[in-house]
């Protein structure tokens, strides 16, 4: 058994395989994935405020004392072989697998500018929970109207004297943010507005925006937290005929198996959960899929 | 929303709740519920070995961090009433109810020994998965003709030499299961059989069978895993005309709501999960019941 991705679907998948004595390896680029990002996680059960990394080091540990492997690499090339899986990875490193793991979770969305990629690390940033303090004192836009980006300007808001807060048409999400940010004094809403460019040298200097506000184009930040989503990793998935929902999500049945013999999906890439993407929901999804492929590896061998 | 339940599911449910700011309380007999029985939990994320009370210990301490409130009661009355649900008490308490969790769980199904409740944990235990680990290179029994029962003899007899499945009749469940059963060497197959009595001081030591077995009718064993189901505690939602599957779970649809409005289930007692009954996934389904109860209660108010 092989799993793509290495946060918390994927330690969790690794944990229950190891009581199954499966043999099994995960492979991911940032182990801990999103769930390393927040600074406080509140909603973990038992723990009452854990940082994303200090969560994350608890369950690699756990994994890592019951000998669990996790290879920090990245899988480029699935595809199926005589009896299963034949993976590649981005290090040249090749592997076979009779049951493969989807949990590479997802990625911000990114604006698509040029000039967003060239910025990026230099001003523009994706996690106001990791990033938020290198902008301390000084003026920053976020983009977004849902709950990301609600609770980003909120963060924001207490650190910097100007939050714009840029969104195309009305705030979104859950109305305890929306109240929160209406009354703060130092977030100012760009309503019915979009950003058309990224302008800096070697750093982020001034946003462009596609309409006027307040008799300028231009908003001068140092600072632009980029919160308009999550794009789920299924690309390799789809690219082998995998079934994907409206937003590209991994359509993954009650067992957490796809349309695809031999791969299954977890965490925060698929369509289970009633949608809730949660850390607890994706270790669920975790231990549901490694039943399920114990369960395969069982009884087709 | 009044949770019926004070275990993991009910927990969780809780946590989130009052992250959402509803109006919230748990009811249930036992604080943890059957999480407060493993001696060790070793496949709760981030915990390597964790016995059941501490962790009861820690979700009922973010519970209480975050003000949330458990009434050790139990619900003997359900009814519908204008806009909700009525609920009274074994202790005569009434409370009245917009959204209905249902977190009661499961009981396992005993022998109905004496020596079986003054064995448990020290010997007889109810899930393989669970205590496993503590039996590796010891002979185990395994008590009951089922799915489970098949499933934990076969996990049993990759770590145990010896593996006595003790069954009524013939084995039920399924072909796969089975045929592993029987090709199985480490699997001793005591057919047509049933336990008598359980001996031993401190802990298990032997087992008395009704009939001789290969010239006795004791098996000497360190441990007994009684598999013979669970039932889940759906008798208050049955009567109500409330849809369960043939072995009592609460059927529960994507978002955990019922065939009852108003009402909705999470953990051991549903059929959610793809019926694997773990902490973790009863926790998973306690966050996504509430967020569909959230959503119910803020689009009716």
């Amino acid at each position: 058994m092989v799993i793509l991705g290495a946060g918390p679907a994927s330690l969790t998948a690794q944990i229950y395989a190891l009581r199954y004595d499966l043999k099994v390896l995960s492979i991911g680029g940032v182990v801990g994935g999103l769930m390393t990002e927040p600074s406080k996680i509140c909603n973990w059960p038992g723990e009452m405020a854990i940082s994303g990394h200090e969560l994350t080091e608890k369950m690699t540990d756990h994994v890592k004392a019951m000998n669990g492997e996790i290879l920090v690499d990245q899988v480029e090339i699935l595809k199926s072989s005589e009896g299963g899986w034949q993976l590649t990875t981005k290090q040249g490193k090749e592997f076979s697998a009779r049951a493969v793991l989807l949990a590479m979770g997802t990625e911000h969305r990114k604006l698509g500018l040029e000039s967003e990629s060239r910025l990026a690390g230099r001003g523009v940033a994706y996690c106001a929970t990791c990033d938020a303090m290198f902008f301390k004192g000084r003026n920053v836009a976020v983009v977004g109207g849902g709950n990301s980006a609600m609770t980003a300007a909120l963060y924001l808001a207490d650190l910097c004297p100007k939050v714009y807060l840029v969104h195309r048409s009305e705030l979104k999400g859950e109305a305890v943010w929306r109240d929160e940010v209406l009354k703060h004094p130092n977030i100012i809403k760009v309503t019915d507005n979009q950003i058309s460019d990224l302008l800096g040298e070697n750093k982020l200097e001034k946003i462009i925006l596609e309409k006027e506000f307040e008799g300028s184009k231009e908003l001068l930040v140092d600072g632009l937290f980029v919160e308009i989503g999550t794009k789920p990793k299924s690309e390799l998935f789809k690219a082998l005929g995998g079934e994907v929902d409206d937003k590209d999500h991994v359509m993954v049945k009650k067992d957490q198996s796809t349309n695809l013999t031999g791969i299954w999906a977890a965490g925060d890439m698929t369509n289970g959960s009633n949608n809730l993407r949660q850390i607890l929901t994706a270790c669920a999804e975790g231990a549901i899929a490694t039943e399920s492929i114990y369960k395969f590896l069982r009884s087709n061998s």
